[in-house]
């Protein structure tokens, strides 16, 4: 990695991407975009057969790409230079209790959302204020960063060459924030932007929650972009 | 005003627009943006005095405009077709509270952030959730409205020719939402988007710091644009 004055990521050498729970829409079009910017990508599941079907709908969206997206079961997934985690909330703290060894020293990528879309209400409050603020509870030897909550799902795995989006990344480890906004901005019409530290995270997290009731009102897949940076 | 198929607001007719501690920042810059529009501006302060030097200053921002922007109390000018709430958040319901009757009725706008620029740290809890909702709880008769909680000061005070913002507005009272989109509409650069529910105004209010903390880091006026709308 090339870093700038200013932070800005102006090379990144290919790096192995491993995802948690990768056979999700947000894994996969994660995966897919990381892909194609050229990493290696690791689509991880609780089931290796499983994840290994996942990335191979993922290569077959690109056929002409030969994007380098391979399964492998969680644990394996985690054996990377940068995890991010997109499991379901429901099994976050107890995946990441599992892995804490495996994942100690490496930069984790929190994108979980707490409060999922077919929720009505106002966000379901998490006993750490936020998932990522978990996760680094959790994974006390870990670099955690808040990352990519709000991107759809739909932009990521559509056919559309730009994904028109920013990326809020919040965390307290500077580095890895600056490695991760270099990451996002890798993709194209995607963004990263330093939103602050960790405790930022509940904010990330309900902002989908405010993206969620833009699509329900206007029946579509909202992203946004930050002004003025 | 009138509405097409889609809540579009086509047409609004001149309003009064009374803006409720309109002597701070952010309640000149919205009367600024909003009386160019063509609308009357009445800035309420709790001192008439003051009220009237703030309209004087606004008025000679644009001396070419001709603005109909005066000064009043703030009892004075809560006697409005519509009513913007932009003070500090310590003495939001107090002032509220002495204005329940002349506020019955009427679409009142809480513009305001509990949580200051000077604040370091997550926000600051509010024990009704959030400004907007202590609003409603306290002007029942009212039709309350969540807006305008990110636009920064500066550029709505600026010589810009565009905003250049979305701005969030989350009610239930959808003729009122209605109104208030039209309303941010009519400045250039701005566009109200229908972000859900009242409840949505925690998020709203939260989401400010979210571009306080990006202000810092990239020492800006932050605003955010909602793609896929």
């Amino acid at each position: 990695m090339k870093v700038i004055p200013g932070g800005h990521v102006v090379t990144l050498e290919p790096l192995t991407v491993g995802v948690l729970g990768g056979t999700g829409p947000q894994g996969r079009g994660l995966g897919l975009r990381l892909g194609l910017a050229g990493h290696r990508i690791v689509l991880g599941s609780r089931s290796a057969e499983r994840a290994t079907a996942a990335a191979a709908e993922v290569s077959a969206l690109r056929p002409e790409e030969a994007l380098d997206v391979t399964g492998a079961g969680n644990e394996s997934a985690a054996d990377a230079d940068i995890v991010l985690v997109t499991v379901p909330y429901e099994g976050h703290r107890e995946l990441l209790l599992g892995l804490a060894d495996v994942l100690a020293g490496r930069v984790v990528v929190d994108c979980v959302n707490p409060t999922s879309y077919a929720h009505r209400g106002p966000p379901v409050p998490v006993p750490d204020g936020s998932a990522t603020e978990e996760a680094a509870k959790v994974l006390p030897g870990s670099r955690v960063v808040g990352a990519f909550h709000s991107v759809s799902a739909k932009r990521l795995l559509g056919t559309n060459a730009s994904v028109s989006t920013d990326v809020l990344v919040c965390g307290d480890d500077a580095d890895a924030k600056t490695l991760v906004c270099g990451l996002a901005g890798q993709v194209p019409g995607m963004r990263g932007i330093d939103a602050g530290p960790l405790y930022q995270a509940r904010l990330l997290e309900d902002l989908t929650t405010v993206l969620y009731a833009i699509n329900r009102r206007y029946k579509t897949h909202a992203g946004f972009k930050i002004t003025g940076v």
